[in-house]
């Protein structure tokens, strides 16, 4: 097929016979023995199960240029079972994508081919997996992209394991799927019945899957041999020719099928063969059979994403506006000015704001209903296909969507969270709403930024920044009003700071972020009128951390404390504390924080409770500089 | 009934008449408009719809003593969705728990009666709720520990909201229900069909809901009147006499039911009523009902869990073993000495080693498959009847379950999690597989204990250690062999630390924990070789730090360098830095952590490239003392 060619109906024009195929399984099987073996470890035996899934997708049904891996018309592959990547390996050695050579570097230090695929160093991967059951959430956002946001006919299959589907958020997705008529997407289960430790729940049972896929509204195919290349390109072709739902592929395999040492027993799981050479020839030996992927067509002329210019909400100086209602306000504006950027919620919208952009640009507003798992998939699969996703819930239940947003780093995937309702002083609710570890969490992910902003002009400028910025981004929003205390169109750089108040006589410097900066600059303006002179600096950046602004005031004031709507550890203190980890003496530190659990109490109260409003910061400067109050 | 009389079947023993439950449904609706009325704030709709499940639930088929809530022949209930806390409330009342007037401080400071239920301030609530989706998975844990570890016909009752069931959690949870037979577990699903922005998915689509249960193996009951008490008591008695499965009633329910300003009407989720006194009146007017909840009976004679003397596993030192290895084995010397520990693991118990103790207390091992959610909610629902549950699985896959540690912290549970394969020591497998986050998100939890032994004897002791604590405990492991350093039997008392290395002339303190320790004193004894003297302190206790030793070797040797198998923030830097965070002067600090994001190769390579191995260990003291090396 010329590269130029439009794809075609793949029953008209198989690329391979099912001998071809057939022989083409053999080899991937060949080949994750070898790569596994020379490796010193490795999951050949679970690659080894779906060696005849990856066969028949690859040789029949997967139109995708190798040459071109951003090909807007190419189909996307998730291999959620991360750890069969001897598999996936064998496929792109196939494919002409790597050579033998650079296959059997597998696992090595400096190879592209890790113990588990990452996008980071590989091309042809959309998203890093290996934590399990995250591939058909991340697959349903690449298929929300395609139905919604994209024109072409490309499909979406994703590959996972039947331990797997243990996990919550398989079925969070599956309902999303179906929910969503995401005809284009197919899930293939590689049931092999057995898991790490032993056999599954269901083992065999393949109609146990079928029964709870198909109530979640999908279109299930029992293929009882998983290793019947035909009866596979037969499923492959229904799921094709499926309108309206998505389709699910349920294989009976054997884990370790080919090799009878190794074929459906336990204990041979994560772990090279016992006797790779035998196994090879067992297997039929090596071979180096080559498979010419059909490819996606040309494309329909890219149009780039439209800019134009952005005019975010401005705010008086001295009236009162929540940040999440700039947030919401300054979202709707980028949206207006920026045609790749989609913002997606878990059921909170009209708490987190993001309902002002759905009203403004429904066709880009996910609603992802309360799962905060599926919504930070479904953002992570956007922003690997180039989209630039807002996702907000309250920051409490991002904590619920931790492991997801560890592997979006992996992927190096870009994007912009948001965790509204942060900290005690949202109130009345009490504590299993309040996001208290929200900081600690974003701060320790892998390249991220986390920005706290305090006033609503400062909010709608990190809504822009943050669009300029690549990984994980967080900003951290609350719930009640705040003054503005910025000028519109004041600029926020990342890694920067504010110095609201500053005097020659600073002894003190409180250093805080967000609601609490408003107790800062209150608690300063009341020693101030006792002539006690406290700068304060508002650490809207809290990673990256503005060393050179918190290095000068410790060296004027010599003392820093900070102040935290957030558990003592792994916020602002921490931060503060960090950017003096270089060796040069540190400025004294101390710092006030959340300590205990909340109850209910009104956000005043809630911010007394805790000790972090102006009251205490007066206070802790007052003992911290040794003065009576003798105004 | 009289209290000590046993309970028997309430078809016979009606509490309460139709007309009865009927008129106490209304009670709770008054209750819930009134409380929400006096707050300004609360959920009374999401409590209207439910009122008739939860008057049918009381009146006739819950069996409890209020005045003895650790009962354990109490039924146990969870408001799973908790931010319907009226409705209990107004239960509470109507059983004789609380007064109208104490009912009446709803959400005020100070108030048992928060905003969202929780078991730290109101004895009769088993588990803080608030964040959607996790009533069920502590009800399955509950509900197992009934099945497998209690005498008795106690059941477990869940009322959970139509909203939540889009959390992939809700179907872990039933996949582990329906797979352990748990037919004295029955969830009430609320389904009022409106969410907090708006309709739910399927709306009052009842058989929606009823097929995706009935897939996962439960026993299903649809009430078309969700408002009807008879209707009600016929489904709560097939559940009661279903035999082998779990049991759900859907119950088709109207929010803010009885009030026709807000019944299913769009935007009236957690508020107050418009006009509450109208409400009132509507409904009927105030009430004072008393329901005499049947009692559970006499219970049978208490038998105190045996606690027998520990015999914990002895290593030699000088010899190598994995801490995860000591791990399994001490675990399963405490499991022989205290009948009360029950472990969990998350399908990984080879890796972790639990399987050690599964093989020995069979009858006390709980296989939570890959579903860690589901795995620290069994534990939680352990931890709250009285068992001391250690739960482990790869520390990176701990991040799934973040929201759950924190909603078992806000219970004020306690329990302990344990996490292996944890850092880039890990090798091969790649950043996936690796907890760098870990420590992080375990130092924010509130109330946390957080421990990383260095060696197999330290692991040992710290197994045992971390029974004597409250809350939620952290141990962290490692995968591969480390040196044994400590002696059999020597003390790691929380809280505290070692000082392996110490010298007059030392001018340098790396402190470290873990897999580094040993990287630490490999560092340690190339310096001292050239006569650069440097103290190596064992910070096993990340959480709470000994501040007393830090600050002797701050003082005696004026810098302290960190160094950490884990990302720089929110780890044993961070938590060096707290210690100092009083106000005093801090000694110089530098950290050593990994910085970038891994691949795959051997473990001492990942340690190598990430900068926290020995020699970057004597690089970075050679430089902080301005030494060359000339021995």
């Amino acid at each position: 097929m010329a590269p130029s060619e439009p794809a075609t109906a793949p029953a008209a024009a198989p690329a391979l016979s099912s001998a071809e195929l057939a022989e083409l399984a053999q080899q991937f099987r060949v080949d994750s023995v070898r790569m596994a073996a020379a490796a010193g470890s490795g999951h050949p035996t679970s690659s080894m199960s779906a060696a005849e899934l990856l066969a028949v997708l690859l040789g029949r049904h997967f139109r995708y240029d190798f040459g071109w891996p951003e090909h807007p018309g190419n189909d996307r592959f998730v291999l959620s079972k991360g750890h069969a990547s001897p598999l996936l390996y064998a496929a792109f050695k196939a494919a002409g994508a790597i050579s033998d050579d650079e296959m059997m570097t597998f696992r090595r230090r400096g190879s592209r081919l890790e113990g588990h695929p990452t996008p980071q160093r590989l091309p042809w991967v959309e998203v890093a997996t290996g934590s399990l059951g995250q591939g058909l959430p991340v697959g349903v956002g690449l298929a929300l992209a395609a139905a919604r946001l994209e024109e072409g006919d490309h499909r979406v299959w994703v590959l996972c394991g039947d331990s797997e589907l243990a996990e919550g958020s398989v079925w969070e997705a599956a309902e999303h799927a179906a929910y969503e008529h995401l005809e284009r997407l197919t899930l293939l289960v590689d049931v092999n019945r057995l898991g790490q430790r032993g056999p599954t729940r269901h083992g065999h049972d393949l109609s146990a899957y079928a029964r709870r896929f198909a109530a979640f509204g999908w279109h299930t195919v029992e293929v009882d041999d998983g290793h019947d290349v035909d009866a596979l390109d037969r499923a492959f072709n229904e799921a094709r020719s499926t309108a309206g739902q998505p389709t699910v592929i349920l294989a009976r395999t054997l884990k370790g099928k080919g090799v009878a040492a190794a074929e459906d027993r336990e204990g041979l799981h994560g772990k090279p063969l016992p006797d790779p050479e035998a196994a090879v020839e067992e297997l039929g030996g090596v071979r180096d059979l080559h498979v010419r992927v059909q490819h996606p067509g040309v494309p329909r002329e890219l149009r780039p994403a439209h800019r134009g210019a952005l005019d975010l909400p401005h705010y008086a100086p001295g009236t009162h506006k929540s940040t999440r209602d700039a947030y919401g306000a300054a979202l709707t504006a980028l949206g207006t000015a920026r045609e790749d950027v989609v913002a997606l919620d878990g059921e909170v919208g009209d708490s987190t704001r993001t309902q002002l952009f759905a009203e403004e640009h429904p066709e880009r507003y996910f609603e992802c209903y309360i799962a905060e798992q599926q919504l930070v998939a479904t953002a992570t699969g956007m922003a690997v296909r180039g989209y630039l996703p807002y996702a907000a819930t309250f920051a409490a239940f991002l904590t619920r969507a931790h492991d997801f947003v560890r592997m979006a780093s992996v992927s190096g995937a870009s994007l912009v969270l948001v965790g509204s309702h942060a900290g005690v002083g949202i109130g009345e609710d009490g504590p299993s709403q309040m996001g208290l570890e929200d900081l600690a969490m974003f701060r320790a992910v892998h390249g991220s930024t986390v920005v706290y902003p305090c006033d609503a002009n400062q909010t709608a400028q990190l809504v822009a920044e943050l669009a300029q910025q690549t990984g994980i981004r967080y900003l951290r929003t609350t719930r009640g009003d705040t003054p503005v205390v910025y000028t519109p169109g004041e600029r926020f750089p990342i890694g920067g700071s504010k110095v609201l108040r500053a005097h020659d006589e600073d002894r003190l410097t409180v250093v805080t972020a967000g609601a609490t900066v408003h107790e800062a600059l209150a608690a300063a303006d009341a020693l101030a009128a006792y002539g006690i002179h406290v700068r304060v600096v508002d650490l809207y950046s809290v990673k990256p951390v503005d060393r050179a602004t918190l290095r000068e005031a410790a060296e004027q004031t010599g003392c820093l404390l900070t102040v935290e709507d957030h558990r003592e550890e792994g916020g602002i203190g921490d931060a503060v504390a960090c950017a003096f980890a270089d060796g040069s003496p540190p400025p004294r530190l101390i710092r006030l924080a959340v300590r205990t659990m909340p109850g209910s109490a009104t956000p005043a109260e809630q911010l007394r409770s805790a000790g972090v409003d102006a009251e205490a910061i007066a206070a802790a400067g007052r003992v911290l500089l040794g003065e009576a109050l003798t105004p």
